[in-house]
C-alpha cells in the first residue's frame, strides 16, 4: 500500500457530508463503494476502511475549530434503511496484522475524540440510526452521547463480530457496553453473541439505545430532539467565530518529512527516526479575540504537525523502532506561551488548542514505538513541550551547563494521560507530594537539578554524551519489537485505569491476540472465510 | 502430558521445604533438577515449572489453615548464591500456547494469594534473597511485602525476559514494578531491558528492593528483621490452633470427577462439562472454637473441591468450552451457614474460609470457559452459593414455582471480584441503588421475582426449559473459543480496575499476544532459540 496521508478537508470527502450551520451540524455517512484505500474490497452498506475514518476524524476536528458555535452534531446515514455495517470485513481479512492493529487504534482514538468533544467542547454527538447498525457502526453510535434508533420492526443494533467473524468488536464496543452504558453483563453476553442483534423496546430496556423513533416521523423527531439538546446547551455559543484549518502540506522525501515547526528524519536502515521541534519565533500576547490567532498560531500548528507525524510513523514506517525527540529554540518563549495558554483557557479557542495538545500527547502515549527524549544545549522543553519529554520512555539530558528544561503551568494536569493523571503525577506515583511540589513551583532546571528532581532518566556529561546515547539507542533497537510493545504499554500506564485505558489496554489487547489466532486468521479461520460458502473450522481448545 | 493433579502436601514436596513453628515460617526453595513435570527439561538454578508452583500454592494455603499462628513467612533459597532463576525457559519453549497461558495464570494467582495472606491473614511474606534473583524469581519476591537482597557486589535482581527471550515477565512483574512498588517508569524501562539487572544501593534507590544485607551477616540480619516484623504483628496469634487439610482424593473417571460435595461431569464429545453442587447435609452452629469444625466443615471442603475442579478443567480439559453450574439441596441450610459465616467472620478460621471462598470465586471469574448457571427445582443458590450463579456468564432459572434462589449476607461485599466490587455491585453498575437495596433486604426469590430484580438472565417455563437450555448451550459451543475468551474477559470485569485486573487483563493479555508471535515462538524466535548458539531473527516491524 502506498504511503497514507491523514490530511483531508470537506471539499475532498468521498464518504461523508459535513453540514454545519450555526448551532448544529450533521455528519451524513454515504460511503463511496468504490472509494476504498485498496482495490480489493468494496465499501458496501456504509462499511468503512481507514480512508472513511480519516474523513470522520477530520470532520470531528474541524467542527471544533471551524464551527465552534455548533452544540449538537447528529450522525446519520445517507443510505436508505442502513446506518452503517461497520468496518469492512474484506478489508480486514486482506490486511496484515500490523495494519489491523493500527487501524483499530486509530478508529478508537477518533471515537474517543467524539466523546471528548461531547464532554469538554460542548459539541454533543448523537447517533440517529435510520436502519441497520451493526459492528463498528454500532460502536460509532456507542461513542455518541445519545443513540436514537428507528422503530420499524426491522432495524436492529448488533455486534455480530463474535458469531460471524470469530473476532471481537474492535472499537471499544465491549467496554462501552458494560462500562459506559452499564449494560448488565449477562444481557451484554447475549447481545454480542446474537448475530441479528436487538431492536425495538428490548434495545431500550437493555440500555443499548436511548430512544426509539417511529419510522414515519424519523426526520421530524430527530430534529425535535436536536432542538431540545441545543436549548440546554451553553448560551452564547452561536456567536463564536471559527478559524480555518489550512493544509499542513509537509515536504515528504525518502529521508525526512519537513513541516513548518517540526522535522521528522528517517533512518530506515537503522530503524531510527528523529522528531526535531523548532521552538516558537514569537510569543505575542493572545488578543482579546483569541481566535484571530488562527491556524498559524504556534501551539496549534505544531501539535497538528506532530499529530500528522505520529500517524505517518505508525502506518507508513512500521520498521521504525525508536524515535528520538529533540527541540531547539527559546525556552523562555515556550514558557511565555505556556503561561498565556493557561491564563486564557476559559476562551473556547484556547481551550480547543489545549484539548488538541492533549489528544496528540495521548496519541504519543499510545504509539507502539520507543521514544527517547534527548535534551541538549539550546533545547526548549518547557511546559507543554516538556510533556513530550515526560511522554518519552526515557530522557537523556546533556550535563553541559547549557541545557535547561522547565516545568510550566500546563504540566499540572491540563494535559492528562489516558489514565486521567498528569504525566508528572504518573511519573511520581510513589511520591505524590514530590509531584505536587514540582508543580507548585514551576521553574528552570539544569541537568544536575533535573536528575536530582527525577525529571530525567540520566545526565551524561559532554564527553560521554555521544557514546552513551548511541549505545542506548543501539541496545533498544536490538530488542524484540513485540516485547517492547507489550512492555511499553505496561510501563507507560501506571496508576488508575479508565474506560480509555481499558479500551486500549484490555479490549484491544485481547483483539490483538485474536487477530493472530488461526481460528480467526488461519486459512480456515472465521475472518478469512467470511462471505464464502465454507464454514470455519475451529481448534476448539479454550485458552 | 498426563492429567495434572493439584493436590500435594509437605511430606510429598520435591522442591521446597516448609518449616513452620509458632509465630514464623520459612519456605526454602531447593528445586529438584530432575523433578520436572515433563522429562524434556531440567530445573536448574531453582528454576520452576508448574509442579514447583503447585507446591508453593499448597504451602501458602496450608500456612493459613494449618499454621495460623505464623505472622511472618520468609522465602529463601536452599542453594548457595542463587535465589531463583524464574520459570524454566526450556519448559516454556516446549509448551503449547494454551499451557503457557494457563501456567502464567496459575502462578499469578499464587502470587496474589501471597499478597492476600500478607494483607488479610496477617501472614506477611518476605523475600530473603541470598543470591541471583531473576525473572520469575524476582516476580516471586515482588509478591512479598518486603524484599531483602544480599549485598555482595554480585547478586542482582533482574527481569531479563525482554532482552533474553523476547517475551514479557509473565507473573505480574511489569505491573508490580510501576503499580505496587511505584518504580519510576523510565527507571523501570531501563531495569527490564537490562539483562544483568540491578544490585546494591541502586536497587534500593530505584525501589527494586527494600534493604541490603551484608553477605557475612545474612542469616543473622534476616532473623533480626523477621523478629521485628513479628513484634509488630497482632498479639495473641501464636495461640491459634490449626486444622489439618486432608486430601480431597476425588474419584476420577473418563466421564466424571466425583468429590464429596461436588461432581464434575465431562461430555468430551459435546465439549460440555457440568458442575453439580450438593448442598450441606447439616448446618450445625459454629462452636466457640470454630477451628474444631476442621477440614470437614461444608463450606471449606466444598470450596477446596471447587478449586481443584476449576484447575483440572483449565489444564486437563482444554477442549471443554462450556460448564453448566447446578446445585441441589436445602436453600435454608445454605443460608443458615451463610449467616453463621457472616456472624463469626472475626474468628480467624472463619475468616480463612471466607478468604478461600473469595480466591476460588476469583479463580472462576478468571477461568477461560463459558459458565451457564442452571437454577432448577430443588436448587440451593443462596448467599455464598449464589455467588456461583452471579459469576456465571448467564443464568437460567426454571419458572416452575419450585425453584428459588436467595440473597444472603455474604453477597454484600465479603466475596469481591478481582475488580474489588461484589458481584452484585458489578452486575448493577448502572444502578448502584438497586444493588444496595437487594443487599439490604436479603430474601428468597422465585423465578419471576428473580427475573424482575435482574438477578437472572432468563426464566423459561417448564415446557420450554429443556429446549431453550439445549439451544443456548449449542449456540455457545458453536462460537470461536478465542473470541469467547476475549469477550468473557472483557464483559466480566466492568467497573474499576485494580492491580489484580491489570495483571490479568493488561499484562497477561499482552503476554498472550507475544506468546503467539513468531519473534518469540517461531522457529527463529528468541524463546525457541534460548540456550542455543544461534541468534534470534526478528521481524522488525513494530505493531
Amino acid at each position: 500500500m502506498p504511503d497514507i496521508s491523514f490530511e483531508t478537508n470537506p471539499s475532498c470527502y468521498r464518504h461523508l457530508k459535513l453540514e454545519a450551520g450555526g448551532d448544529r451540524a450533521r455528519i451524513i455517512l454515504k460511503v463511496d463503494e468504490n472509494g476504498g484505500l485498496r482495490p480489493d474490497y468494496q465499501l458496501k452498506l456504509n462499511s468503512y476502511d481507514l480512508g472513511v475514518d480519516i474523513e470522520i476524524a477530520d470532520a470531528v476536528n474541524r467542527l471544533r475549530f471551524e464551527h465552534p458555535g455548533v452544540s449538537v452534531v447528529a450522525i446519520s446515514s445517507g443510505l436508505a434503511d442502513v446506518f452503517c455495517a461497520g468496518a469492512n470485513i474484506f478489508m480486514l481479512a486482506g490486511s496484515d496484522h500490523g495494519f489491523k492493529v493500527n487501524f483499530c487504534k486509530y478508529t478508537n482514538e477518533t471515537r474517543l475524540a467524539m466523546e471528548e468533544a461531547s464532554a469538554l467542547s460542548g459539541q454533543r454527538y448523537v447517533a440517529a440510526l435510520n436502519g441497520v447498525c451493526s459492528g463498528g457502526g454500532y460502536e460509532l453510535a456507542l461513542a455518541c452521547a445519545e443513540i436514537w434508533l428507528v422503530d420499524d420492526r426491522r432495524s436492529a443494533v448488533s455486534l455480530p463480530e463474535i458469531p460471524y467473524l470469530g473476532v471481537l468488536p474492535g472499537t471499544g464496543g465491549l467496554t462501552r457496553l458494560v462500562d459506559k452504558r452499564k449494560v448488565r453483563r449477562d444481557l451484554a453476553d447475549i447481545f454480542v453473541t446474537l448475530a441479528e442483534g436487538v431492536r425495538g423496546e428490548k434495545a431500550v430496556a437493555w440500555g443499548l439505545v436511548d430512544a426509539l423513533i417511529p419510522r414515519s416521523r424519523f426526520a421530524e423527531v430527530v430534529e425535535q430532539r436536536v432542538e431540545k439538546l441545543i436549548a440546554a446547551s451553553e448560551p452564547g455559543r452561536a456567536a463564536r467565530r471559527g478559524i480555518v484549518l489550512d493544509a499542513l502540506g509537509p515536504a515528504v522525501s525518502e529521508s525526512e518529512i519537513r513541516y513548518r515547526h517540526l522535522t521528522l528524519t528517517l533512518d530506515h536502515k537503522r530503524r531510527l527516526a528523529g522528531l526535531l521541534i523548532a521552538g516558537p519565533s514569537t510569543a505575542e500576547a493572545i488578543p482579546e479575540d483569541a481566535a484571530r490567532l488562527g491556524a498559524d498560531w504556534y501551539p496549534l500548528r505544531l501539535f497538528r504537525e506532530l499529530d500528522d507525524a505520529l500517524l505517518r510513523l505508525r502506518f507508513n514506517y512500521p520498521e521504525i523502532g525508536l524515535v528520538t525527540v529533540r527541540s531547539e529554540g527559546s525556552l523562555d518563549r515556550v514558557l511565555e506561551i505556556d503561561r498565556q495558554l493557561d491564563a486564557r483557557r476559559a476562551d473556547y479557542f484556547v481551550n480547543e488548542v489545549l484539548l488538541l495538545m492533549r489528544r496528540v500527547l495521548k496519541r504519543m502515549d499510545l504509539t507502539a514505538k520507543s521514544f527517547f527524549a534527548l535534551i541538549g544545549d539550546g533545547s526548549c522543553f518547557g511546559g507543554f513541550l516538556l510533556e513530550l519529554a515526560l511522554a518519552a520512555d526515557r530522557s537523556y539530558m546533556k550535563a553541559s551547563g547549557q541545557a535547561a528544561l522547565a516545568i510550566g503551568l500546563l504540566n499540572g494536569g491540563t494535559l492528562p494521560m489516558p489514565n486521567g493523571l498528569s504525566r508528572l503525577a504518573t511519573r511520581f506515583l510513589g511520591d505524590p507530594n514530590h509531584a505536587a511540589q514540582l508543580i507548585a513551583a514551576p521553574r528552570h532546571y539544569e541537568a544536575g537539578e533535573a536528575l536530582e528532581a527525577g525529571l530525567i532518566t540520566d545526565a551524561p556529561d559532554e564527553l560521554d554524551w555521544d557514546d552513551e546515547i548511541r549505545l542506548a539507542i543501539d541496545e533498544r533497537l536490538s530488542l524484540s519489537p513485540d516485547a517492547l510493545t507489550g512492555m511499553e504499554a505496561s510501563l507507560r500506564f501506571a496508576g488508575p485505569e479508565t474506560m480509555e485505558t481499558k479500551i486500549f489496554g484490555r479490549l484491544s489487547c485481547w483483539q490483538n491476540w485474536i487477530f493472530q489466532r488461526p481460528n480467526a486468521v488461519g486459512p480456515r479461520g472465521a475472518l478469512k472465510l467470511y462471505g464464502r460458502p465454507e464454514s470455519p473450522q475451529f481448534d476448539w481448545h479454550r485458552t
